[in-house]
């Protein structure tokens, strides 16, 4: 248990740290790029508590999620003026932290009892809504919705942990497998530029 | 009952089907869609439930929902690649979805003892949120702010239930009397061009 | 208790009319200009309660909030046709509405016993979040992102009111306190145009 939340808080911090480079391009002053930090870090689970009566949400008796994330954000904020960073820098950090938040939202369903397809959504919400409220605060369409297979990997690492379990080996190793997985998926779905069908295809319009 | 429970089902896949329509301006994919049908189909509900404090929310414990907006959406999502609708097609579908929407949502906050207005309110946020939260994450200014009387609609209808419930007559009689005046309005108000005040008269400007 | 009821409301009333007069920009009907009026007067408060598990939310079983800003949101909605005020009429009462709303969010939160950064954090959502889901709705990046300090007034107040409540002055003097604090804030930084650092210099670039 230690052990995932201390990679718990890290992935909040990766979220805030890609949030706040990403709100580069948008004209926010420090306070609105820290706000935006801290929801992209905290936001997904935020809204799985909020959906499953899991209420007050997580961080409101734990400030550390908070502070790692205003933190991160801030730093980021004054590094990124003088800090160029390689564009893929924060790749395997971020699908990672994506993975972790995948299964971290899965289990906490399945812990309530909830149906199998639902606790595959609250993982996949936990680790994406974060980056879909950062979007819309951002005034963009959030960019799960348009591009690669971010989200789609999210869900086959929940279905993994979910067929895992019922299969009824150990909950640990259903864990680590399934976040293996939605790594493996995430990283070569970008290397080899895997994409879902869009509604308007090029050829067609 | 089950009848509800059916029609409620009815109602949640046509918004995940007018929801896919719609999404095809945009440049979304497969899951960027599907997300935002199911969205669609349950997000005013599930705004309602978090303001009342019922909770979990009321598909959690019933994946029937989401399962009916996922097949619905991603039926739709294909289908629309090769099949071109009347445009109209969905308008009595969803009017009548909309009222539904309006009398549950009502009815649920009049269980629960509000005041009339915000029981009213309730319906109202039932039947339109979903849209909402749909226009929100296309990155648009909500169609219900800007079009016709479909809000308004829905209001009367909520209106209606109200005091017909005050009146004594049965539930189930003002369910009724309610859902036909709230389609009622919306057809009148699609075929007249009803249309309510705006800030800035194309006259005055 | 009376007057901090009485003055919420103001509160709620004057978010109400401003976010009446912003809507006029944009092309929305009655129906949405109000809808948005009650969301920025109510929304702050909501989202903390959301979040708090303070369920239902604070207005579901008092509709006189929801009154007070359909009926601000109505008038202003009719009367901005006819009246031109000066711009910067508002300023000083959506200060203090500001202010208020921080000492009313904050004093919550500590009344339930959170971590002091967390009772900051709700005193800033509900001053502030009203404003982040109309600028929302509009389909604009949220004002408090982008321009001076008017969230960092209401963190400011939170955190004195925060500070002189360990000291064990009297709450009620230190709301006093607090509110005055932000309010000076607030009014300085719009005088003196005080601005927080951005991640894009004008210089640089």
């Amino acid at each position: 248990m230690s052990l995932i939340y201390v990679l718990d808080l890290c992935a909040v911090s990766v979220c805030a740290i890609t949030a706040t480079l990403e709100a580069r391009r948008s004209e926010l002053d420090l306070f609105g790029v820290t706000v935006i930090a801290v929801i992209a870090g905290i936001g997904g689970g935020t809204v799985r508590d909020l959906l499953l009566g899991r209420l007050p949400v997580y961080w409101v008796y734990d400030a550390s999620y908070v502070v790692v994330g205003l933190v991160a954000g801030t730093l980021t904020f004054f590094l990124a003026r003088r800090l160029v960073l390689p564009k893929n820098f924060f790749l395997i950090p971020d699908a990672v932290g994506m993975a972790l938040f995948t299964v971290i939202g899965t289990s906490i369903a399945l812990g309530l009892g909830t149906p199998s397809l639902v606790a595959a959504l609250m993982g996949v919400i936990t680790a994406v809504f974060g980056g879909v409220i950062r979007d819309i605060l951002c005034n963009e369409v959030p960019l799960i919705f348009r591009t690669d297979i971010y989200a789609t990997a999210s869900l086959a690492g929940a279905g993994v942990l979910i067929a895992l379990d019922a299969l009824g080996i150990g909950h640990n190793a259903a864990v680590l497998i399934a976040m293996v997985g939605t790594v493996a998926i995430r990283l070569a779905a970008m290397r080899w530029h895997i994409q879902l069908p869009r509604l308007r295809d090029e050829g067609a319009a």
